[in-house]
């Protein structure tokens, strides 16, 4: 997993393919890139990744309904041989020459029109410019969770500040309730946070910055849950909006 | 007119028309309601108002294309004999039985099921709910402009603050090229602000407020013109956006 | 008028142009293309036309709400001087550098949208195209007619088959209740038929097949009438729907 | 299955479910009601149907990207046990206290408020409205296409015509090429029929007349097809369509 959507971590896929490469295991390299693509590099080649899957509703920007997955040459060899095999799954009898076989069913026309304008959206916008915007965004997200922090109440899900993803934040919550905060947002504001899952159920909340994203959108969230913080009286570093706005001013230049 | 969408100025219809009928004046109210409706109380007949009027665009939440007039009794008997009469203003004969005549031309049906779902949406927040709504947005918005007017390079264009309007904020800049701010944050941000215009052209900028409108759109609007103040080097006051956030913190409880 | 919708009558624009030059005669000549532009030639300056006007509703496929305008040189002229004039009809006064004044209000920018997406379609299809498209489906229309016709209860309003547009077919009903049909149609098929406006009110119904209209929608219309002609026992040629197939299967080749 | 369709046979299902029982058999009766559900009855208590399954994109009217499987609790008894299984299609595991599991990835949120908004137009129709409208407009197919085959080069797939279904028909094509139809259709007229699959690749199209479809869709749809037997000079019984409207307007009366 590229960027786990749960924890908030991004992983370092160049680095695994190369330590698997370096103690010549021959596994094969499958990487979930659901919660990254479009956000931030992903190399398959080049990082050797032999199998690669995402979906259409997070970077892709286009309603959930879409699952992609890309195989290199050694998967669909390695696939051939490979089992159990169940017909909805098996990539090998896709790969025909029957157009309709493509699809796991029949296909969600509308959704590929969807993704169709999604993709010209993004590469009008440039795939080295939508990265520096999910990484500014990010930082912004980052910088106002980490002044909040001083408060003792909510912290950082992810210690090391290289690990955090930037296509979503987990926020955990040792001194407060994460679900007073996300219902003060959700009821008077209209902005609804993730909720902690698996393992950080109740114990977290989580604030994404993925996809079709920008400042204004990140800021009024960022401000939205401050007011909750404050009107919820839970010990917080005052200035967490004030820091995002103050980094994003220094790094977005005309 | 209620409220003025180029000076960001609200007018007090009820004491004008108080003054209209203390002075035996017999001319007739008409009050042009487009930027206030649906905003802020409008009490056609308590206030002595013979003709209103409004569009669809603004506190109405629906897109532009329709007019609204009222009348009443007092209105329609004195335009039985007005003039000049021309066809298609002429509510008189508009106002008999032959039901398309009702609309001056082809009625753009989409927009009326628009406005029917709009009106939906207005009656179930409650329209009590829907001006405090615009209070305290309104408020969060001058909030930050007071703050930022200390830096001397901005101010209100409205001096008496009682005479603030509710759903636009018309920004003066004495000391800085309001066009240089509304650039960047609609190059760098996606955020269109309002020109000046009018007497105001080339001297100010407005933030509107009005109609479909919540916490974190207009707190991501102010922050991203607080980014612009920053990143443009103008003169301002620190701390537009946190005034504003702690206004909303402590008026907006769960 | 090019087409008048109520009568479905067709004029010779190029004819009355050259009839108004050789008589001398100095007015000008204006135009309503409402029912006809995009669906027929219309040559505004080979014509000799002064003032065009349209709207977006009918052959320019985009929802009501948009009216156009045109006028040459000699009409701006006599506009300089002409009168009464009122603001909101007022060209020349619109006709300057504010860009806000071309429009007469906040411009409906939703239909503008729409209406160069539609602009795309019929360019793309190619402007001769739609006009022999709309000359098919309206002679379709009317061999149909011309054999329900035949049972003597309904009838063309134009006598002249030269003079019945391609856009609309009013058909004239001496032998049956034009609403009986009209309500079948709705409320057993879905299909909505133009009732008799002004003098034709109550005498006849209008089968409207113009803009973005093809071949099963028009076929299926002509079906559900000939349904409602057979349900309601109201005497006609039988084999309509048939002439209307048998007449554009000749014309549409591969 | 209870509409194939691809050959366009309706089973039946209870008295497959009447044969099972009497055959003391204890196998699970499981039943695709893809291509039928809301198109015709289907009572899987009543019938003993243990599995149901189908699809948003046919009868439900909503665009593709749904699936539905309903386990009465001998199936679920059964599933217990039961094996191979994977997480993905394993209805035990997803059928337990986390709202989330219930959907098998990010659930299609726009699609559910499609098909909330389909439901409602169905029922409102109400379901045995529903059912006759597709009986009607089946038959009404069925007529044309019975009259066309006296011609010779067309004819019905399925030959008992107790066993056609009211959601599609399959056409075969021995005296001609079902390409060249299905090419005219929808170069000329916007028509996309459905070609062959299966072992009827080639040899046969599908005219489908299930779910969102009215009388002038269907009419239309034959008149079109109709057009291009004329037009492409293949033989074919005259008067098709007119026996599908003579058919209709028999059945339906104000």
């Amino acid at each position: 997993m590229q960027i786990d959507t749960a924890s908030g971590v991004v992983n370092d896929i160049a680095a695994i393919g190369q330590a698997m490469r370096a103690a010549g295991h021959g596994a094969l390299l499958m990487v979930d890139a659901v919660a990254s693509l479009g956000c931030m590099p992903f190399e398959m080649d080049a990082w050797g990744v032999d199998v690669a899957m995402s979906g259409s509703q997070k970077g892709m920007m286009t309603p959930p309904g879409l699952g992609f997955v890309a195989a290199n040459d050694r998967a669909r060899a390695a696939h051939q041989t490979a089992g159990p095999r169940a017909p909805y799954w098996d990539w090998t009898s896709r790969d025909g020459d029957e157009h309709y076989r493509k699809y796991a069913g029949t296909p969600p026309e509308q959704l590929l029109f969807g993704l169709r304008q999604a993709l010209d959206l993004l590469f009008q916008e440039g795939l080295e410019n939508a990265f520096r915007r999910h990484r500014l965004l990010a930082e912004a997200v980052r910088r106002a969770v980490a002044v909040w922090a001083e408060g003792g109440a909510i912290g950082f899900n992810i210690t090391n500040p290289r690990e955090r993803s930037d296509t979503v934040t987990a926020v955990l919550t040792p001194g407060c309730d994460p679900e007073a905060i996300r219902g003060y947002c959700d009821r008077n504001c209209g902005v609804v946070l993730g909720h902690g899952i698996g393992e950080l159920s109740g114990k977290a909340l989580r604030i994404a910055h993925m996809g079709h994203v920008n400042a204004p959108m990140i800021l009024g969230t960022l401000s939205v849950v401050e007011m909750a913080l404050a009107a919820l009286g839970i010990p917080h570093g005052r200035g967490g909006v004030q820091a995002a706005i103050d980094f994003l001013a220094g790094e977005v230049r005309d």
